[in-house]
């Protein structure tokens, strides 16, 4: 493709996002296609020949769009949102068409410098202390593809650190630790480097967040079972319910263990610190205090397209210290001098893409008012959603509504007994009765033995006309449950 | 931004992308800003207020751009090359306008499906096994980041698998084999894994390469000493020098350790296996017979643009065996049924790109016989300036010329005696002129002692005359180092 043809087929796709863009609202959120639907479409080896690009282009347009899951569409409420913004669009275009590895300063400074000023940013705009930017030179902040890799990256971090500062002590005698509603983050970190994890109970009382309490029990336990624990997430929003840790008595008991690294997992509800009326509900004061890591994806429910999960440590040292490998032919002269960052040594990998661009795109595009403005929208929105369900004869929350989160169940018809049926029944057949449907996409989950449907707020096309419109939805399938039994 | 204003904005960065490769001959290949432009150049916060995007579009011109290392560039000799075709920037439009997690087949089944037919076209591109297809059901493919992604990733799988099957060894018993030329890679793997790692000799005789004799000596002086050898890579094609370990031996010498997983990083070269004459050299038959993983990055020497590294197994379930944490909230029936692959327990994290696409519209728009075209006029383009080097009275080779990859040496002029300077003095007064230029790029590397400069070509755009224009160069600055000394 020479680049006249590029330009044509450029434009090309540009249209075809905006045609995708103006019918989305009128097409289904979930996909009806089934297993082995493509595979059978395609041929089983690439071409010999080259293809015309409109051949391909089309293809792409009859046999991929069937195919997707439109997390864009205003109707979808699973999971948590997944951003797309024309700007993130942009972003990415832009850093797509400079394609080069950014593994160390001098790959393309610009792609280090504006990583660098960009995690600033997303730092001021949260209200995160001046410890985590990187102008300090001491913190700092970098970006990484999933909260995953944010923990992965720490855990490692903080394993290098303990074990330094703890010679002979093995492996086998460190642990990790997490609560029962932790992302599976925790779990795989711990077994992708061979760790041991202990889940920490909460409970519904607490909202299912941990208490100081509960973490000194354990730590007493453990420690006089001769292990080391040395790592805790602490979570704001959980993705079953939004729950949050009470990160205070968690740092005032973990005062008194001063190598236990405390990491914050805000991928989702982190972006709400960017608007002060929820900063004292998320802790901020104790993240800027106390912990050593902060992690929110705004590739969530902060307008960047996938990926882009911001990573701030207080000290960018122990990154370095347990990830730098810096064999010859990587070495620079401003590496060497240690003039600029290498932000190869701040990840697990080495390559790493040009994401700060559609960060940089998106901030200035929708400026602080309008990033803080999209972020109440969906808290808005969840309220009143939210009310309707607790004010409905047919469902009632499970825990008290969480930012854009709502976690609820059906309630038992008054006509029906408790021997006849169940909560659980109910609203696992409201589930299946929903998974059926193409027009509106929720998920399960399971609190404690109770079976649970969240509904997550935050596309950014979603407005009161589409809540409404599934909340008359859940009311009609609830009732057909209620009178199939 | 709405979605007429993203089409206009969209045309813009179309029209702004075109006349960036229309002027991208005339710019220099290696950026000329100094450490801290680009901060010094921005506001230290987001814009309270949204700003205009022509504004923002006009800045990523004039701040951007000149903050990059054009690795696209004719005259980009350095590390390897990074792939950015036209096909692969529309893939990533499309892909980035539908942005999805794609942890599981659900998410967007065209993902998942895509990402499983375009590893089974690529592997059959290559020659590979049909165990190593997805179709199989066993072994398969799949999309990581990067060569460090996909190394960990099967580091973790064959740690698990070996932990299972020797119960009691403890992990500080584990010993990962490289070499003295594994990419750092090896070494990152086993930092980040806590892991034993031994980097094993290779010698200029056996052309850097790993022989299995050196292997089995290895193995006997580590298990006598009660260690566990579980995971050895070799690979073809260095990046110091394009060495390719004889893994026809380590393959023989790994029949008697069952237990051994074998590695094959193929990260530059693999792509090579595109053309049946160069199958020989890369141990085809044995990486088919006998290896675990196999990995190579489409982003470099493939058309893909980054990040697009492809790793197969031969057997998918030790990789899910090692990854799989599935809550709740990420169940869905296709997954239980098992019906279907959810790729997140194929990778360390959870949430991926739709990567996919980029490779489906690069391979249906070369062709198959344009991908080997393309991989063939790199290596004759090396050929030529190899013998250009090798028959100069300025240079030497230090190695053979391995495919796209020279890597060569100054020569003592014939009137200066070996008391008043040396190879490696002049070579790194070479290397010290030619980065002080900005109009082409290359890098450097210790090769046992011996400092040396590598060249390797790729870059789409590289024409015969850029190589000759750089070889004139290469030669214009060796004169002026022998007429400084």
């Amino acid at each position: 493709m020479d680049i006249e043809q590029f330009r044509k087929a450029g434009y090309q796709a540009i249209d075809r996002i905006c045609d995708f863009y103006y019918s989305l609202e009128s097409r289904n959120v979930v996909s009806s296609v089934e297993p082995g639907y493509l595979r059978r479409a395609l041929p089983t080896a690439p071409p010999e020949q080259g293809e015309d690009f409109s051949k391909i282009a089309d293809d792409y347009q009859q046999l991929i769009i069937p195919g997707l899951t439109h997390w864009q569409h205003p109707s979808f409420f699973a999971y948590f949102p997944t951003a797309c913004t024309f700007e993130g669009i942009l972003g990415d275009v832009y850093a797509s068409s400079v394609s080069n590895p950014g593994f160390n300063w001098g790959c393309s400074p610009a792609c280090t410098e504006l990583e660098a000023v960009m995690t600033d940013w997303a730092a001021q705009l949260l209200g995160l202390d001046n410890a985590f930017l990187n102008t300090t030179g001491v913190g700092g902040g970098v970006i990484q593809t999933s909260a995953s890799d944010s923990v992965l990256t720490v855990v490692v971090a903080a394993r290098s650190l303990y074990c330094k500062t703890h010679p002979g002590v093995g492996l086998d005698k460190l642990l990790l630790y997490t609560t029962s509603q932790t992302h599976s983050v925790g779990a795989k970190a711990a077994l992708v480097l061979g760790l041991k994890e202990r889940s920490l109970d909460v409970n519904l009382d607490d909202g299912f967040g941990l208490r100081g309490e509960a973490l000194q029990m354990a730590l007493d336990e453990d420690i006089k079972a001769g292990l080391h624990p040395f790592f805790i997430i602490a979570t704001i929003g959980t993705t079953s319910s939004g729950a949050i840790d009470h990160l205070s008595e968690i740092c005032s008991v973990a005062q008194s263990y001063p190598s236990l690294w405390i990491h914050v997992d805000a991928a989702w509800a982190g972006v709400t610190l960017a608007c002060p009326e929820y900063r004292e509900i998320c802790h901020l004061d104790y993240i800027n205090r106390y912990v050593h890591s902060f992690c929110t994806n705004f590739h969530k429910w902060g307008l960047v397209n996938f990926d882009a999960s911001l990573l701030w440590v207080r000290n960018r040292k122990h990154l370095t210290d347990a990830l730098d490998v810096t064999p010859q032919f990587l070495r620079t002269a401003q590496g060497d001098a240690g003039t600029v960052i290498d932000y190869r040594n701040w990840h697990l990998g080495l390559g790493r893409r040009f994401r700060s661009l559609k960060i940089w795109f998106v901030l200035r595009s929708y400026g602080a008012e309008g990033f803080r403005k999209y972020i109440r929208k969906g808290i808005d929105l969840n309220k009143v959603f939210s009310t309707w369900v607790s004010s409905s004869p047919l469902f009632e929350l499970v825990t008290p509504p969480s930012f854009a989160l709502t976690v609820f169940r059906m309630k038992l018809p008054p006509s029906k007994d408790h021997h006849t049926t169940s909560q659980d029944f109910l609203t696992r057949k409201l589930f299946e009765r929903l998974s059926a449907r193409k027009d509106i996409q929720v998920t399960q989950t399971v609190l404690h033995g109770i079976f649970c449907i969240r509904f997550a707020i935050g596309a950014e096309r979603t407005e009161e006309k589409h809540v409404m419109a599934a909340f008359s939805l859940l009311c009609d399938e609830a009732r057909k449950v209620n009178e199939d039994i």
